[in-house]
């Protein structure tokens, strides 16, 4: 998230996913060796941001996500001109997806080991579905921001892995918004730095 | 600043002007030898956060605050219930501090180097009347955030100083609010960590 807490900026399009600005909130994460590696390419940086991104990867076997995380759009799936979602034939998931929808749809078989299932019954089934599917290894909750509120909500985060980038979005999809008294407690576990992001750990009392 | 990006909880009243749950921000800087110090006490603890307190503080010559951050209070003078300030007799300022207010107000000399200055003619007057009281020391801004955000907006800061607490207030007085297309470019240049506070520092474009 940005330092203002915005995970994506003003004025949200098809084109620009992450709104106004938005795309520079992932600058740190795209040079990096294994960010290349799971989309296929070659080459990138190593360092602390590097193994941080590489260690947290390795640790997921199923992810939970947002419907707008998955294609920006809403209503029945006929309507969303971007259905396929963003990533093409080889998205960079290698595992099952589980994307929390009100609107049925079979699954999805992409290449390279991810496939999109479509849960419709809530966030507790599509955590209890991804767990079952996770082999074991950690589920995460990939977003968006109207997800993660929810999910800290009910008390079903263990942690938090927040990547502050150094920027002021000035406005646009708040990632904590407004919790209220739901909120839970947190703990501070770890802290790695760069100049491009700060990586801020926490244990989520449940 | 809480994880959430607020520096005061929801429902800020006389008695709790930090809002419900606002007051576990400050944990971290209550226990320290040099906040004691500041404030004529004794003991405390030492070590990074104790010395990263010590020389922010030690830099600074004067001090800029909002209304808000002063008494809590708004309007005419006679009618605020804490005119004289959170502060009692001998404020932890030490140091010239210029309140940024609508109502005009004579000077008040406190104990121990502090004396409030009230400035009613906007918040470039105010840095100016800092500047010069701060003997080429640095200038504060205090806070609270609806001033940090005005100047900001008007590129008046050269650092920000974010002090992230591991909690979510869920709510109340966000430092960042919505800056909109003002909001300057940011530099990381420091961090320190300790278990109840990350300490990052940023250098803003001008």
């Amino acid at each position: 998230m940005s330092l203002d807490g915005f995970v994506a900026g003003p004025n949200i399009t098809l084109e620009e996913p992450l709104g106004k600005g938005g795309e520079n909130l992932h600058d740190w994460v795209l040079r990096l060796a294994s960010w290349r590696e799971t989309h296929g390419l070659e080459g990138g940086e190593t360092g602390p941001d590097d193994d941080l991104a590489r260690e947290t990867w390795a640790r997921i076997g199923a992810h939970v996500m947002g419907r707008k995380m998955f294609s920006g759009g809403s209503g029945p799936w006929a309507n969303d001109p971007n259905a396929d979602a963003w990533w093409g034939d080889d998205p960079p998931f290698h595992a099952p997806v589980f994307v929390l929808t009100h609107h049925e749809r079979e699954p999805v078989v992409k290449e390279g080991g991810t496939t999109f299932y479509f849960v419709t019954d809530g966030i507790e089934s599509a955590l209890e579905q991804a767990r079952a599917a996770a082999g074991g290894k950690d589920v995460a909750l990939s977003g968006g921001a109207s997800v993660a509120q929810q999910y800290l909500q009910s008390r079903r985060l263990d942690e938090l892995h927040i990547h502050v980038a150094p920027m002021l979005l000035g406005g646009g999809v708040s990632l904590f918004g407004e919790l209220g008294t739901d909120a839970p407690a947190l703990k501070l576990t770890n802290v790695v730095e760069s100049p491009l992001v700060t990586h801020l750990s926490y244990e989520v009392e449940r």
